[in-house]
């Protein structure tokens, strides 16, 4: 069991349900989740000690927020309160041919607009193991920028590992501006996720695995980063979708086993491999081990309407270990 | 049936289910509702031909709020699209000594954040026999007191008769500053409506009918002001309510019926008076038929769970003419 | 334990949810009802043998009707097939001064098109101990009103006796024709429920005893009659009732205790009296304890979304010995 | 944008939620469509001027269909109000091997008794560029089939290109009796829709293109049509369909790209071809395109609830131009 | 149509809805069932007298599982009241790769704590032809055990038929216990369901006929049993499964149909084969229709959300005689 | 804020919805909670450190209840993990002259067979200021009252203040035996809740005040208890009751303001009444304010519809300060 924190922003999802398209829709579910959230809660399903830092507005939305984490057992004793909204995003879940959609409106959110010198890093970074933020922080806004470089490097400094999650999101940054900032912070990374610099058709998914080993091998020279690694997924439709993921620990490529989804939620797929890989980078296990329970964590993160996955690592190893046939124990 | 124009706000009204509160709660409904949008469903309801104007952003909210108006048969032609979002309130229905709560989220919406020179009011007054606004309007931003202020004058220019609701809101502005702007704006006004200057007092609900009298007849010497309206609210707790109105016609200061009430849905219950009140006017009826009216429709809107009214004319009538029983017709 | 023959019409009833209206709902509730049926499932849930006869489509809704008997005990060996269509009312609940409101969608359905031929009596009345019928199944349809005339000729030559409840709907025919009906088949009436010839105001619900007893005392010396008996209602609104029973034995004429009941969903308490009633008489209660019983029993109904009382004798017992505080024990 | 018009049944959809059995269900959710209906939808969504036009009850249930077609912007300035009732139809979907069951409950709606001579056709057709009908009205009465008949011809001397979905359904009418109607009126239309005489083997789906051709040229050079065109469904289960269309367009006969979908509600995906073939055809686009949008429509109707579609120009347009892999945009 | 008796427990089934987890779940919606609960009502689905014996505590779960049983006509009058509780099992459904998990809290049940003598079995076995039991009853407990012996001589006794489902729970008893238990009560069997004694390897599924033929010629020639029958599932994931069936009928081992299933709802699924396969054999169907009718009837099961099939023979009919296209009658 | 300890059963609740009886019903709502668990999160909610001891099985449920209590704030690090089951309450609420039905199934649950020697009380006490537990602990097994006893020794040798609520359920033991085991632990009381020895009449709710002072002063003298204080509800119906307190600070005896509440949720109240009370006593409040803070925080509860509070100091003060109109601020 390791400390672990997280920074970022949790918003509230507020979705459809069943098949419900937003015109003419009567109701919203509530969930409560974001990237480095969902990635604390991951770790802490599987048993690590999770820190999540963010800034939340004192209201009954902002308490709701860190009641939610504190019920899958994160530490919330480092959130700040104040400021004007919590972020919202809606979302229509897709089907077959049809995408999911959402609409954010995260504009002006507490965490949006904190700096930070709010934070309190001495007391974050106490006892930490490893410190893990993604780039859609960083691309929330110009307050957030400042604090995701702050915080990566007051982590270093504090004696952390650091991963970061490039996770790419283009309705908030340019492909640019994200290159140019991972480049700014790659010196302080030790594990890298979700960025593949090149060997990837990222509109046939065809890959050219030496490329992509290529790849990994210069960004490893330049920056001497540990672990880079990526999920890759293949959507057949919005219900159907295949995933595998990839490892480069320093001398190998690894690549996964390739899971075929019925997909319930694809939200926070991503995070669920992140804290997955994480959680068992933390338990010491081997390079092949920790790939294949972070894509089994992943796949099986698509089950579950959350934005985080609820499952244990018990749940994960069955799969992860070779059974996905979905059958009953009883 | 005549013509008539709002302007103002609509937004998403978001509320949980039952008795839910806020922290805990798993669902919300959406309603779309605001003041001025509400006064024209009413109108519509009454079998008038009621405009209602507003700025919604483009996206499936800014239409699902358009194709509501619509269902009720709202006239949305000169509806303009654009900005950044609908403004959002989140209500916790009370009940017994649990006060209702509300955490609006509206800042920066489209409408708060539109000028009055993006409205084309040549035509939206085009035919226009009454014009109906409300002080909330007025306090959601300064671009809304200029937009208030031109659309009144220029209604008034246009020869439509003016309505306006006082309708104070603290949580948006100061007291004198909303007398000040009331003032400002009273030389247009036709009908006032939610303004008692003296004789009532606030937290016993006592009234001086002389005085209240008295401060109408002195409205009415200074600005012309043909109806002068509020109604008066004795709250139990948050299920049991009784409602009254009054009304000074220039002549007589009328008072209304008393009606005990079931909460269902307290809100809108003003703007259902509004649209029973201008309703019943437009038709010519006399002063007492339109007090009764009048009362009648914003006492049964507690009944409905929209913001808005959803009745009839003849439901209305029968109840304000003495059947209040709830005895069921078969 | 006794055995009780009814008939009449089962209906789906649609109603829409909490305080929705019709205009604008996405939801109905199904449930099945109609008066005979109502009382048969009383009697059944207070220990007797009842026997419900109707004409049902071959369909799934004429099976989920009977299945629904079935539920609660009743024996539907006498139902017949065939026909077009079940009979469906939507219900609209009120609540304060919003009255429930009924939509009768019910022509042409299999049971009103049924002739008395298709029934096999002889079947039916087999060791029958008492027939219920009311005059909503007589006012459905020309052929109905031949059945219920045939049927209440067929029972007394069996030996059984006849309950009759008048219960007059408006919307089904007129005042005069119902009292010509009743006068037909007096004759041959042992128990007459829901008929005051004289001595009520049904407006003000003010009620003179002595010119109601001695309206039933002439009753009673024209037809013979055993007992006469009246619930009366006073409807403060749709949501707060208050309800109280008359019962005149041949001899005295007795008033029951009167509740004040908050109303979850009044349809069915006329059936409920009907059943609490004939199943004390049954029991061979006295004269005040059928009476208490079956007002306690119409008073209970009031709480439960069924059109049919969902109850243990118990239940009511102790209700009607006096205990309507509505403590929970544990 | 151009003005349609269509003509025919709105019936009230009750379906049970989720994969609920109609026997025990106890929840129905309420829907309003048909086939002209959804057309008329369709093309509003896209962009047109849609007229529906039918007669409906003065109840609650009429008022809120025609509300729901007025939130999709459809005019509905020519229904007529009158007669008993509103059709119903009670949907149980299917799922896996299981098929979804239909009880239609539609004899004396209001539309079915309609005549030709309550309709004012000149208004209706005023500035009218196409009329669409289906067969499916022809069949619902003796009335309606006076009804669509003169319509059609009515529409034809009016100027109006005529559209005529044949859309056959043996629940209503033999095949026979179907075709001899479907020759009486081929001369006065411009595009035929779900015919196809010749060439395929509606149990094993096989087709012979040439056979098919061959058919269509024939039913042009008889009747002068414009466009014929029909999907082809390939039912794997209730849950998996494939779906690919084909048209002729007086010179060729081409065939689109097959659809693999899975499915959520099929209803309507005839009426959304119909509306995509129009809306696409009244945009001047090319046969090919024309085609493409109408299947890409069609197939994503089997992901909205409504027995309409629920889409914009844009969705289908990206669906139609390859991109059908259901990829979250964020 | 057949006289039928089952024994065994019922339960009260609480599930989760949609893709909710146990944790954090808000509601359960109830079901009731139990292995030859379910037997019973899908033979009285298919037109048959069946009867269920078990014992109920007196309260309202006890009576509700009575009730539905009635509901769907099977015959509950030699059902016993008294004891502690109900049973209870938990299930969350589960989809992809994600296990249905169930959670049982079945123990003290009254059920389980009853003894053979409570049972009126000469009253039981009146009129019976077939008598069904399974291995879970056995397994329950102690009391059970010796219940589903005594009961099983009984039968034979009494001149039914005997039918016993092996059905092996590896949280109820070892399978060395289990197989003991079948050999001591095999005497009496005469038909076998769901035991293979080789041939089968249940990781891989994999099946060589000859082996299993040559097994259950040796079961029957030591038990002089008639037919031995079971299903072999292939699970692809929770969703998606492969399901088929095999019969001995003393000479030819049978293979059906292999069905592809979209799963809804798997549990009951073997009791649904048991119905259909007992249902058809007393219909006098021959081997390979008897086969083909059941594993239609259990794979239609997956479509079904009650533990229990609701369908009529008719409907599977449909199915085993080869259309499984999910296609809409209309 | 000070440190408190509390120590009892938490269960399951699973409650009907609306005005559903448990028979018929479809769905249940979870919640969780139980006398001791529901004062720890209202003193969480207040501000204080609430520490809940108890004995959870280690499944699904076991952790959702753990997690619940992390929700709301509450140290759950002494929660013992262990046994087979959490204990059940079914919960039908009444509504008017129906009562709340409950159905108890916690026998056997894992806390009732914990023991004594199983918790780690110098864990558990370390820095506690107040430990409280009632009497339904001490009553549901012989495990529990021996643990009970044994957890107020401990307490009080710990140097904590020792709080006990009597809370007689006459379901779970007889009122000689409650009294008996009183008087045991009374001399290690400081504060004694909900025990009137007399001069009260309970099935009037009439009482002489100064028989009850005396009734404490004998008390008080007899243990040396600080303060002694009760609830006394008025039950009109299931629906309306009234509610009040008394507290003897040694001195003398205040009685608080009566409140006249419309229940939403009765469950719990008693329990949101000791929250309040020890909460106000630990912030040093008057007894006045104690008093009337605690009463307020009773009464609020009956509009919660979990077991426990949820509500801010704030929102009780208001209340207890003067204002339970219910009206909304904005």
């Amino acid at each position: 069991m390791k400390n672990i924190v997280t920074l970022g922003e949790i918003m509230m999802r507020l979705s459809t349900s069943g098949f419900e398209r937003f015109v003419g829709a009567k109701n919203l579910e509530i969930h409560y989740g974001g990237g480095e959230a969902n990635v604390a809660i991951g770790l802490s399903n599987f048993g690590h000690n999770a820190k999540f830092v963010t800034k939340l507005p004192l209201n009954d939305w902002g308490k709701s927020a860190i009641n939610t984490l504190k019920y899958y057992g994160v530490d919330t004793s480092n959130i700040i309160g104040g400021g004007d909204r919590i972020g919202i995003y809606y979302v229509e879940p897709g089907v077959s041919m049809r995408s999911s959609k959402v609409i954010y409106d995260r504009k002006n959110s507490s965490f949006s607009k904190s700096n930070f010198d709010e934070y309190d890093f001495d007391s974050i970074f106490e006892n930490c193991d490893l410190f893990n933020i993604s780039g859609i922080t960083a691309a929330i806004s110009k307050e957030c920028k400042e604090l995701t470089k702050f915080a990566i490097k007051k982590a270093k400094e504090k004696g952390c590992l650091v991963s970061y999650d490039y996770n790419y999101r283009k309705m908030l940054w340019e492909r640019e501006e994200s290159i140019e900032f991972l480049e700014e912070i790659l010196p302080y990374v030790d594990i890298l996720i979700g960025y593949i610099p090149k060997g990837i058709d990222w509109e046939t998914n065809e890959i050219n695995f030496d490329e992509v080993k290529n790849g990994f091998e210069n960004l490893k020279k330049l920056y001497n980063i540990k672990l880079i690694t990526s999920t890759i997924r293949e959507s057949e439709s919005a219900s159907d979708n295949k995933l595998y993921a990839i490892l480069y620990d320093g001398n190998d490529l690894l690549v996964s086993k390739k899971y075929k989804i019925r997909v319930a939620n694809r939200i926070g797929a991503g995070d669920a491999y992140t804290a997955g890989f994480l959680s068992e980078y933390l338990y010491d296990s081997s390079s092949r081990d920790i790939l294949e329970f972070a894509i089994a964590c992943s796949s099986f993160k698509h089950t579950v309407m959350e934005d985080f996955n609820i499952c244990t690592r018990e749940e994960i190893l069955k799969i992860s270990k070779g059974d996905a046939s979905g059958k009953v124990e009883r």
